[in-house]
């Protein structure tokens, strides 16, 4: 089966909004063995709309719009497609319920122009909007399925979970599993490389790589006849992935690589303090994004300036003085002090050049160092990242931090 | 003039990357006063790419289409660019020289692939690419323009800021004037309706409202005959926006709120130092992420836990016991111990439930207590946002620590 995506929204053609309904969508049929052959998106005209529907219309069998199913003037996609279909908009009485109920809910009356939301094509599926108050619909006719969503995201995901993922598998023939592995210190080209003969040469399961921000994910999916089928096909591709680039994997369950640490963290009652310099507290925030996390996040310092290292790290004079504050020496000295101030399980301290200013000729944009103090014994690694962006130094660094933590737990556990 | 916008790459069909060029060509577009009535995205399918390129010539004078100038097999714009317009490819010898350069320069050997890149369409304005390998063109044949992009964003904006930005203009008979105010404190609905008659009555200068995390942008464009004319409109238009709302106006020339208060504190020498609980150091994270900032941040302090909050604020037992960590008399103590400790001009301290745990009866998720002391007084504000959203409420919260330190520095320095 093919797709066509339909955005139906002024503010996307005038760069208002970003579409990210087209993205997460394109991810979702994908999986489901659909190819998305064409992305459209137009404004709230109904002649554009009406055009594009019936150019796309020709070119495949399953069409999803978004936008356009709210209660203003401006709200024409249900009108076009009853059009284009002939099939005639009639009122749908669960749905004008459900409306009144709301509006009732609120505390307002319920206008004209409300009410248009509960009218829907004949003949179709009605896909109850449980967080909205647009509802949408899936019409079959003549080989073709148009459905119809509302453009706000967060609407839109709802009812595609609950209700358009489960109707566009039932019209499937085969069952669709699908696993997200994530990776952390390999490029996606690398990764590419290493999995070559697997992503060229096999056809199913398939291996599609995704690379955000210095991490890279790798989906592999099977579409088969049956489920266990899919999973065991899945699996052992799983399993020759992990042979060849075990090390780099650090979620098999699509986690992000704050969750796993904050996780661990919080499973072994590991209490950690941290003391930035370069980073300027972009640690904290990202450790501190995980609710709970309270339970094992101590405290952190933003050591900036040299005095504050000074002041709160016991960092010596002459260290910054001799070796610079970017350095192992000075490093070692704040996860130190850090310990000795906080005693917590596992301290981290990091120092470096984010640029774009503060390089010298020894020492480069991207030059970072980490400290950890974990385990009785105190670590210490350098980074000579290639970037010569501030805040893409940053949050690398974060993650090689994280990193840290993540390899550091597992090998204790280990022991 | 009407513009048809196409992406073209197989990855954003499947939604591995998200289509951000549309969003910036789209804004840029309409800024010259040409409407943009398509957005189309295809992949790299020889076959598909043609028949929609056909299809928008149809419907539009302007064509930009993105991606697809590489060196793979699978880049095939310009060939079909150059098959619909009916005008060979020849080599392009500047285009040439350059990439012979480049591959001189990282000491590779050119390949045939490589090759590929410098032949163009005959008769077309070639764009160079100043930062990367792929040049692009315009082409205007039969009163229809085909303007074609390198796909990776940084060399788009650069390529459109460049050269494709003037080149559009000057095809134009009318200027363009723009301006961006930036508001914080008023949501997007709330600004259109204070500016309802504005937005709506008035053809030239446009208003138009983007909303952003917490922050909501207006632009203000007009198009006349010439410069003078179209910016003395503009300014026209802000005055009366000013008298409006210009309490909640922080920029009249599109900086964020970050770039506004980084630059009053270097500009007035401003030393600061923070101490953050709910924030967990996302406010020292986005101080930091402006270059120089080192020149007045001094320290930060992530006082997560009621120790950290006694042993480095000397916020006292009592008071968290009796009032708890949130609570206008420890964000008080909070930022006295701050203070005291490092004697910085401007001291900030914040505590507050960012959720979705943590809440009590009297204490809601969103209740925020920020304490500064500068210009020899402490004030404290306390705030009740209305999210449940964890990361939300933090980074509302960082919104509003920037606040009110630029009411505060904008209030100081008109004494």
């Amino acid at each position: 089966m093919n797709c066509s995506l339909i955005s139906v929204g002024t503010e996307l053609l005038f760069g208002q909004i970003i579409n990210t309904n087209t993205v997460y969508l394109s991810q979702k049929i994908n999986l489901l063995g659909i190819n998305v052959l064409y992305h459209n998106t137009v404004g709230d005209n109904p002649t554009r709309l009406k055009e594009t529907l019936e150019y796309v219309l020709e070119k495949s069998e399953l069409i999803i719009i978004t936008g356009g199913l709210g209660p203003t003037q401006d709200d024409l996609t249900k009108e076009i497609v009853a059009e284009v279909l002939e099939e005639p908009l009639t009122i749908h009485k669960p749905s004008y319920e459900r409306l009144e109920m709301f509006f009732k809910g609120i505390g307002k009356k319920m206008t004209d122009n409300n009410i248009k939301q509960a009218y829907l094509p004949e003949g179709s599926m009605v896909l109850q909007n449980d967080v909205g108050t647009a509802p949408g619909f899936a019409l079959s006719k003549n080989g073709k399925i148009v459905i119809c969503m509302p453009g706000p995201p967060r609407e839109m995901k709802h009812m595609y979970n609950q209700y358009v993922d489960k109707y566009l598998r039932e019209k499937s023939s085969h069952v669709i599993h699908s696993r997200m592995l994530r990776f952390f210190g390999i490029g996606e080209s690398s990764l590419e490389t290493e999995l070559l003969d697997l992503i060229s040469d096999q056809t199913d399961p398939t291996l599609a790589t995704y690379a955000k921000e210095g991490e890279v994910s790798l989906r592999i999916t099977s579409k088969r006849t049956n489920q266990e089928e899919a999973e065991k096909a899945v699996e052992e591709t799983i399993d020759k992935v992990k042979n060849r680039l075990g090390t780099h994997i650090y979620s098999d369950n699509d986690e992000e690589l704050i969750e796993v640490v904050a996780n661990k963290l919080m499973k072994h009652h590991i209490g950690i303090s941290s003391a930035e310099s370069c980073t300027g507290g972009l640690f904290a925030a990202k450790l501190t994004e995980i609710p709970g996390i309270s339970s094992v996040f101590e405290r952190g310092f933003v050591t900036y300036s040299y005095r504050a290292k000074m002041e709160e790290l016991d960092v010596k004079k002459e260290t910054l003085d001799r070796y610079g504050a970017v350095s192992e020496k000075t490093a070692i000295e704040m996860v130190k002090g850090l310990k000795n101030n906080t005693n917590s399980e596992l301290c981290l301290a990091v120092t470096g050049i984010a640029g774009p200013g503060g390089a010298t000729e020894e020492k480069p944009v991207g030059l970072v160092y980490i400290a950890m103090a974990f385990n009785d014994e105190i670590t210490c690694q350098e980074f000579r990242l290639r970037k010569t962006d501030r805040n893409w130094n940053r949050q690398y660094t974060v993650l090689l931090m994280l990193d840290m933590i993540n390899k550091a737990i597992d090998k204790k556990k280990e022991m």
